[in-house]
């Protein structure tokens, strides 16, 4: 199933993607956030072409991100080994946007790189989760680009601050429910030219060892947000380009940059 | 004015400290949050002894902290030289506490340590904000521990864990909305015994000069929270300790370890 967060004739809902009787795409409007009220329809019903999408989450709490998770991308970095726990940094809630929302390249860097990732979205409190457990705190999947000003990264050591700008934080275009990464990919497209293409499979630290790594250090709410690594392929962007990350699963999540 | 959030009856409000007829302290309860609902009050009147002090407040977004800013701390830390901008990093809300609540030692941890530190409190919007209007966008200042897991810290090289964990952002006793800071000093006492003493203005970076940095990075909420890095003397706690920290002015924040 995938949910969309969306804006319609001056109001915000959440609805579920279905097809149209005539064929296209529409929204079944919900009563509410999904992850708090459940899936309770108004009967309500918008064509998705008439609806402005917004990131499907807003974290309450915090965005958590997995660092070095992929080798190639290690390796591309020239920043030493993979570590062998995951490499847990926080992005700020105040770095989300939504699909189609403007990248904005700060005046403090002179290069802001795309990371193409998959999102964890946690769908309930999450403390000291066994792996084995991990999927019953997942509310589900969403497309994630981890927008990094990557000179300030190195100038600074601590990532916040390159990581964590305005903007830097595009999420979306959906939620699936239903997903099943074990054969899926992650693609990212600057300007329609393919940039990064990788197996998520590829992962080092996969989805239920990094749920139960970082609900070892941090109480996991509703809303929360996981960031899973970038493969390799990083690399900047300026302004009028527009960055494409599809998951194929998941959808496409495009930002135009400024 | 100092505002404190307490829990009495069963019921958690917000309270302006008052003198009470006979002596001793009042909490003045007021109608909903003074950050977004102003000082309206409700008539009632609680003795202080009577309530429990809670987190003063519970950031809706982030808790923004600066590492390395005060010469003698970057001294004893012996990691190189003060950075010539504020060196920020992230801790989550997830790890605030309140006054007399437990600090909890993960067990990923050998080694937990107390940072005294003064807490600047946002109470607008800020985006932007020039050094000069600073003042403009605090609601005012507490008492926080930048509790850190020192090993961690080293080993991570983020230190978003080793700072973030569940119990870690102790603050309060309370809010001063007019505090000076000009000649007020920090100090942390570990079961009683002087451990950190320094004035606050040994800050490298000053409270206006990080307010418009941080807030050129991220958009600050009203209820956000920045730390304003702590002096020499840091060193670790161990089960049954218990640690206060006291800027005069504004208080002492006293915490067991558990």
């Amino acid at each position: 199933m995938k949910i969309a967060r969306f804006s319609h004739g001056g109001a915000i809902n959440f609805g579920i993607l279905d097809e149209a009787e005539g064929g296209g795409t529409e929204l079944v409007v919900l009563n509410g956030d999904p992850m708090f009220a459940g899936f309770d329809t108004t009967g309500e019903r918008v064509p998705l072409a008439d609806a402005t999408l917004l990131a499907p989450v807003i974290p309450r709490s915090k965005v958590v991100a997995v660092g070095k998770n992929y080798q190639d991308h290690v390796a591309e970095m020239n920043t030493g080994e993979a570590p062998k726990e995951p490499l847990l940094f926080l992005k700020p809630n105040t770095s989300v946007i939504g699909p189609g929302d403007r990248i904005v390249r700060p005046p403090q860097s002179n290069r802001v790189d795309f990371e193409g990732e998959l999102a964890i979205v946690i769908g309930s409190v999450a403390k000291n989760v066994p792996a084995a457990d991990a999927a019953s705190v997942i509310f589900g999947y969403t497309v994630a680009n981890d927008v990094t000003a990557r000179d300030l990264q190195a100038s600074d050591g601590q990532w916040a601050r390159a990581k964590g700008f305005d903007t830097f934080c595009p999420l979306g275009p959906v939620i699936e429910t239903e997903f099943d990464l074990a054969s899926a990919t992650v693609e990212t497209r600057l300007n329609g030219v393919l940039k990064q293409s990788a197996p998520l499979s590829d992962m080092i630290h996969s989805v239920p060892t990094i749920v139960a790594y970082a609900s070892a250090a941090f109480t996991l709410l509703p809303g929360d947000v996981i960031l899973t690594g970038t493969p390799a392929g990083v690399g900047p962007m300026e302004a009028g380009d527009t960055v494409e990350i599809e998951i194929s699963g998941l959808g496409v999540l495009s930002n135009p940059v400024f």
